[in-house]
């Protein structure tokens, strides 16, 4: 991308600084890394975007909204797999204590080697290198991460050394600690400014924790997601929906994430405003019954066999010919795709640099069986603004597993159905006195066996005549004298299923990061002015009015104007500080206001105003009733 | 209150339930108290409620809007006072260890005994005791606390107890740790379900505390109040204001307080969230622009004095005369409570249960110089609803101390004026050699000095020669040698103050659940039926689409007739569910929902519905197109 060489991100920092879109929050206390504070300009863009989203899901889709509360008790993250698992892995400098994320510094590391053996190569070639011109793809990664960089030193490395490391960096992103301690020390890994020995990776929850109440003893956490809180729901949303299925939940909220090292702006933080659904939708038909509606918009996808084979080509598609190739799994998916891309372009983000990256494999959450992302091209690369994710049932089961409380849809069937299942009958003489006061948990145990572990009972009971039950940790053994289990034919009147959740999860401050740089642009001419460009709908204000002068004779006409644009639901900031009317034409391009009416002594005379539009700088006089019926129709745009 | 007796407030809370207004968070793992879920009802309407807040308050006046971290890191909290003072007292049960407020444990035994004392001489006269009858107003409050009751003995007290008793529960509010601790030993004060003895009264701080990052060094709180975070941007703010006075900012967001004992549903809760304005003010000119706008609004007063002389009797004065008379200070404070009566009755708080009280000098928040609740009488009594605090100075004062930032308005006088005050002069030459290396504290600390402060330097050097200057709890000496100061007349180009902060600040959850109760009734008939009468404007769903039955062919009809409200701005609730038309209209009228259309065979003929209104269940047939036409007119009321 040529354009990005030019793109100028500190121009643009200090316009955000400026028109106070955001800032770091405490500033005057020295700031803390990963919190932000929005200006009202930041304010009023972010509240726009929430509210087209609202629009755009929740009411056109009659979406369930939720408002469920951040503060989490233990049980239930421990549930979800967040205690154990929503984690990384730090090390501390063994001298100066300062902390890294292990990863990141393997990576920085390694690279900076690689690096210095590319340097040295080059210099017996006599030639100098450019990262970008190498790998534009890791230059740009670099770029995103903006990670500490080793200090590069221009030393060739043998062959195999050289792989070791390229190799060990195509797969950074899945090793745990244990594998992390072992590469750190294989390769002598060090702090990369200091070069001060480091301690053995730790691992660092990534949840803010609390103490819920005066005993101390309640723990509680902020929580990573608003998700939880709509699957602790389930069985009220289904009740409210009437029973009826599919249905999506939703909810805009605060999510917390306690980063070791928050970077990049507004793009890694600790405390974010995110937008998530849940659509619980039946494993048996992802149909959808809107899909047909959204089948011929075309998308830009990167599947994830093409990334496999090492490559980035995009397609373009049609959302209708990706899910029939079945390039996206299902309708569902599909459908929620093409949603998400019809919402970000329609507040402003650039189709060109919009594109839907499959996850791999291996890159997947705990809960995910499908992922796709939406990414936004910026100045730090390809960026995840939206993940839509396909959980499969796991957030329902584990919670009704772990609360006993069933989440489930219990279905009429129209007609009768026979089924082959696993038929467990329990032997309540023999397990009495055999588990005492564990009997009932054992027999609980295995009443709730997947297909899977009912199959291994059945075998273990046929060959050896005993099998292995694990309750909480403990093991017990049941013979076939306690338990029988066949595969037989059952007939069911009502089918019982535990739904399947496909969720689109939006980080809003990410979004709002990259429709900033999408909509900047700088005016030429005698002077360079800075322009942002939003659409309509989500500028901060809609309408500046501007009276020439401090003349009194002005204010009863701001005052009525004022009245009438905000009573007709047109958002409007007034700007009668005493500058040029040039400047501060100027100052409300760099707020990304859409229009501009100025107030003048004509306007005294006869009720006429100027009416400018900022990308063009076009200027129509008008009478003022005109002029607001005008922007009345090009409002919601 | 009448009305008040009859009220079933479990057959209110039944109905939210069902509903889903909002339930106990977590519930399917037994639920936390203090902390509710919204569902789709209750967050429609609280998104409501927020957005005519949001029109009434920030777009309105073009006040500025912020989003600030709910994170707070420590040194703030530290700052405001929040740290140390944002406390309650709590003890514990030594035997069970249950945890109470130790002014809520008093209270509650000392209360019990008054009550005992009323009975034994009742049962002297052969009479029965109705509380309420005796002192309504405690029984009200008691109400409104739901506290622990102290277990009720039929003993009579000597004339001298009573009246001890009687003197400390009016003063119950103001004890600090100690002195409660000296009274629940006086009156040997026990646990009062168990008559176990109690700890001596420990500080419990109400904010939720956290660790920043992977050092676990760096502690922050969760948020009491969304203020601070504004007064932090305070300087960003007077700039996007072109430095312009006055001015206000605002926010919405999540607030905690770990209450010791959470009640009340959500009238006392650990998680909620508030609305605040800041409202910046020159402190000699606090008169309000609009004023004019809002002096005739009458509203129903209730001011310190009458509650001094023991009464609570309320006048109904417009705002104008409030002023004028000098019961409300200054009008910037009258314009905010006329416009906080405004909007609540706007969005359904019934007239004749709102109420301003004003605080007692005594109950004041520790920041504050006056303040008045817009109070919601309920069925637990009158309810702080809204806080119209005058912060004074203090929170930029503190901060900017804390800081070195200057935090302050510089305004150009039109002429220079002569003023005077209090001059300082450091003698350099001591002041280096004495005071090593504290010497810039020192001196930085005689440099802001209060005018009262340098009152008392001047003194102290006149008579004795040297003065004490404390710095971070040190003490230093300093003579007439190495400092004088003298009151003088300097001449001023620019006059520099740190403005007032007049300060709304709205508990969203109150104003629902008040709204909730105020919008409820019964209809009567042959079935008892439950309706909501929400205004139009904050009614979780402006209108219910009904096809007559499962029909086929009303299915275009709904999908039609629902995309064009939804684009016309009418929220709609489609129920196509399979039960009888009447039963749809109930469950509608519980949800509140004003308007329902009802699409049968003779719309499938010629395109006519019918339109039933909630409140008088009448219905009229007409045009879809000439009934939107009438919801729309009706849509923003």
């Amino acid at each position: 991308m040529a354009a990005e060489k030019a793109f100028d991100r500190s121009a643009l920092e200090q316009l955000i600084t400026k028109r106070f879109f955001y800032a770091p929050s405490f500033q005057i206390y020295g700031g803390v890394a990963g919190f932000y504070d929005y200006g009202p300009s930041g304010c009023a863009l972010m509240t726009n975007i929430i509210n087209v989203w609202r629009n755009h899901f929740v009411l056109e889709e009659e979406m369930l909204e939720l408002d469920t509360t951040i503060m989490t008790i233990h049980d239930v993250l421990k549930t979800s797999g967040h205690v154990d698992k929503f984690a990384d892995w730090m090390c501390k400098d063994l001298k100066n204590g300062e902390i890294f994320r292990a990863d990141h510094v393997v990576e920085a590391v390694l690279e900076a080697r690689l690096q210095g053996d590319l340097e040295a190569r080059a210099a017996k070639d006599g030639k100098a290198v450019d990262p970008a011109a190498v790998d534009p793809a890791k230059a740009a990664k670099d770029a995103k991460k903006k990670k500490k960089k080793g200090t590069v030193v221009a030393i060739e490395l043998p062959e195999a050394t050289r792989k070791l490391y390229e190799e060990t960096l195509a797969q950074i992103d899945n090793y745990n600690g244990q594998e992390l301690a072992e590469i750190m020390q294989k390769f002598d890994i060090r702090s990369p400014e200091t070069g001060n020995e480091l301690s053995v990776p730790q691992e660092f929850n990534l949840m803010f924790e609390s103490q819920i109440g005066p005993t101390g003893q309640l723990k509680g956490y902020l929580r990573p997601e608003t998700a939880q809180g709509q699957f602790l729901n389930f069985k009220k949303l289904l009740e409210f929906n009437n029973e009826k299925m599919p249905f999506a939940s939703a909810q805009v909220g605060r999510s917390f994430r306690n980063e070791i090292s928050p970077r990049s702006g507004l793009l890694r933080v600790r405390e974010f405003t995110m937008a998530e659904i849940e659509h619980f939708v039946d494993p048996e038909n992802k149909d959808h019954p809107s899909f047909n509606d959204v089948k011929d918009v075309v998308i830009t996808l990167l599947p994830k066999d093409v990334q496999l084979s090492g490559k980035t080509e995009t397609t373009e598609m049609s959302i209708g010919d990706a899910v029939a190739k079945k390039i996206i799994d299902n309708q569902t998916l599909g459908y929620f795709i093409a949603r998400i891309y019809l919402f970000l372009t329609k507040i402003g983000i650039k189709r060109e640099r919009l594109r839907f990256r499959q996850h791999m494999d291996n890159e997947m959450a705990h809960y995910a069986t499908d992922c796709w992302d939406a990414e936004i091209h910026t100045s730090y690369g390809w960026i995840e603004c939206v993940g839509c994710a396909d959980r499969s049932a796991y957030d329902l089961t584990v919670h009704s597993r772990r609360t006993k409380e069933k989440l489930v849809v219990r279905e009429q069937l129209a007609e009768p159905r026979t089924v082959e299942q696993w038929q467990v009958e329990i032997n309540k003489k023999t397990f009495g006195p055999k588990f005492k006061k564990s009997a009932k948990a054992v027999e609980e145990a295995l009443l709730t066996y997947t297909d899977e572990c009912y199959a291994k009972l059945a075998k273990d009971l046929e060959t050896t005549g005993t099998s292995e039950v694990e309750v909480d940790g403990q093991k017990f053994e049941v013979s076939k004298d306690d338990v029988s289990v066949k595969r037989g034919a059952v007939t069911e009147y009502v089918r019982e299923y535990t739904p399947n959740v496909i969720e689109p999860s939006f980080g809003i401050g990410r979004i709002l990061y990259s429709l900033l740089e999408h909509s900047w642009w700088v005016r030429e001419g005698d002077e360079a002015r800075n322009v942002l460009s939003f659409p309509a709908v989500v500028a901060p204000f809609k309408c500046c009015l501007l009276p020439l002068s401090g003349n009194a004779a002005f204010e009863p006409f701001v005052k009525k104007f004022s009245r009438q644009l905000r009573q007709n639901g047109i958002s409007t900031r007034t700007d009668d500080s005493k500058t040029s009317i040039g400047r501060r034409y100027a100052r409300n391009d760099e707020l990304g206001i859409p229009y501009a009416i100025t107030i003048d002594f004509q306007t005294v005379e006869d009720g006429t105003v100027t009416l400018r539009e900022r990308d063009s700088t076009e200027q129509i006089r008008d009478s003022f009733e005109n002029i607001l019926a005008k922007l009345k129709e090009t409002d919601t745009l």
